[in-house]
């Protein structure tokens, strides 16, 4: 490509975060917690937890690459900066006299903005994750994946676990294994930028961040436009697990004489916990 | 001050803690998981897990200061002596005949006396983390409030966790939330050495150990005879959340408009899960 | 005894696990998660979840050891061979056609084989992790006995653990209190390598680990033809109970006349939560 369009993805990267797309983090993360039931009653009778709820739903990415790799939980603690900016922006969200700052964030065009700025953030986070790992790690690519998915799409991941530590949320065995659409869309990132670190592929670093950003933000705002979830990577996944996983489909007359007299494989012989499991694959396998 | 008092309160602050101090701070874990539903029973039935629970007792803050800090969390049983000590004090305090252990703790004088000792022990693990954290990060004021905190009051976050896991105990979304009297003294004084330590207080740290011990000694000791919990602190805490959360009242008409036609904010439209705190919360604003 | 002897015990603690033993291993360990009930429909449903799962199977004592060490949890990510390794046994568990892996495994002869090697395993990882904590804590003995022993059986927990947080399991109090077997024998040879480790048994490390390997083997295998478990441990276990938690039996009658008017002991004031362990108090004192 020509030089100046590299050097606009140059400067693209090398934008920083901070204030303005931190900020634009903490007020999507900290609304988002806002909207739990009684999330607002609870900062009134008991600041300090809602204060240390905040913190995880703003910092939870950073936390959970921390603990997965043995660093201290409470490094992002250290950057005073951002702790207080995260914290007034709790404040003013949960304290603002006739809360203005929600009537202001119920605006669509706001809501947009700043969901698309905290996209923005969560390319930072993932290219930042895989150079933290590998810097770790020397080729340790799976490393490289994990910890570049922790720190784009771990902070749903922590907030649950707190949920769940609190009692407010009760899991029922699928809660934690359907992935948001975020997180695999942080996963599949996750992979590209872990691939181009390793050079296997042949793209500089900078306009891979570019192309990857836009795409992100374009899918959370069509996302939000069109109250759909998880449009973009339908076809892609339903390709992927078949090729992998559906292909055993063919040799469906031996299972079904396994399920009918149900020797050997678990899933086959009518569990009652799994019975609504079991109900389910049989379905897949007679559509 | 003159010499003679500073030489007392600098004696004061090298008292060691090994061996009494420390006997003072088991005695009173063990004995208040043994008065835990069920415990004697758990301890014939399945002595190892029992010991396992009594360890966790002890040495709950340091683990959990350890765990924060990326340090091994076995760390505290490479101090062979005081594990042992503990381990004897369990064994005697669940298996000594004729539970004589637990009829010579029934008597108040020595109840008294072993709370007191514990609360020494409690400033010298405050000082003693928030002096670890600053080994870490220098001047990290947040993480040294936070270390001297979990050093100090850490116990009782660990015992609850490990009941959640052992599913003794549900908690009911509020367990978590109210803090102890204990652990608010323990984050007040955390925070009183942490400006200590980074030179905001123009006062000596022997002179304020010694000071702050007084005082938490005399709060237990009041507290025990007087079984009434939380007074010390109770006007302060009225102030300081009038001051920071308490200012919006004033504004209550537009809220109460809010909550009317129930725009924007969470809290004011009636959630069912929320509904009781979003009554109290009402009860609040009635008041 | 002669050199011979020597050379075969030896050249025995030179075998390497990789590949035969591993992948008995890694057999093992799957096909004792495939049997959940609807571990295989999840499997269909969510790969990434139940492939989660897996590696929690397959390497939960090495990451429950690198937690309590304060080493990345993510380490065993690194070892890529045998990531894939345990991936592919999982694949082929999972999703070969016809379920031809669980029907091959649900003879007999070859779960005896393969439970025979996961064994040979389990004392190796206890060598190491002995070995391990070892180069961390010179004479941390204790250290060393726990890192042994979460090596070598603590992928129950990590899984047990797993399986709390997905909600697939609430814990009854007694779950966590019970060990199994296999996790009693780990115990016991984690005593055991640490005392060789730090010089208190004179027998060669090779022998020691060759006897070890046996005992585990023939235990494992007797076990399973006759489907008794602990036979080995019983009376062992009963003698040192009696001895150490027992021998308070003789002054029962001042322990009933404590339950009679109930002071002091918390175990014999009647708590409705602990009714039922008091009751079994009760029986095991009269049996």
């Amino acid at each position: 490509m020509d030089s100046s369009w590299d050097d606009l993805t140059l400067t693209f990267s090398h934008t920083s975060m901070f204030p303005f797309f931190d900020i634009a983090h903490y007020l999507v993360s900290v609304m988002a917690m806002k909207h739990q039931p009684g999330a607002a009653a609870i900062a009134r009778k008991n600041p300090v937890s809602s204060w240390l709820t905040a913190m995880l739903h703003c910092f939870g990415g950073g936390i959970l690459s921390c603990i997965l790799l043995a660093e201290p939980p409470l490094k992002f603690l250290t950057n005073h900066t951002n702790v207080l900016l995260a914290s007034s922006i709790w404040y003013i969200i949960f304290f603002c006299p006739c809360d203005l700052v929600s009537q202001a964030y119920s605006f669509l065009p706001v809501q947009l903005l700043a969901a698309g700025m905290k996209e923005v953030t969560r390319t930072w986070k993932i290219v930042g994750g895989v150079t933290h790992a590998n810097s770790y790690y020397k080729n340790g690519w799976i490393v490289m994946i994990a910890i570049g998915w922790a720190r784009g799409a771990g902070g749903t991941i922590v907030t649950k676990f707190e949920q769940l530590v609190k009692g407010d949320w009760k899991p029922g065995g699928d809660e934690w294994l359907k992935m948001s659409h975020a997180s695999k869309l942080t996963m599949l990132g996750s992979v590209i930028f872990t691939f181009q670190h390793t050079e296997h592929l042949a793209i500089s670093k900078h306009s891979l961040m570019f192309f990857y950003t836009i795409f992100l933000v374009t899918a959370k705002i069509t996302m939000m436009m069109t109250e759909t979830s998880s449009v973009t990577l339908g076809p892609f996944e339903d390709t992927l697990s078949r090729m992998l996983f559906g292909w055993q489909k063919q040799f469906s007359w031996c299972e079904t004489k396994l399920s009918s007299n149900g020797t050997g494989s678990s899933a086959s012989k009518p569990v009652p916990d799994a019975s609504q499991n079991v109900k389910k694959k049989h379905n897949k396998k007679t559509e």
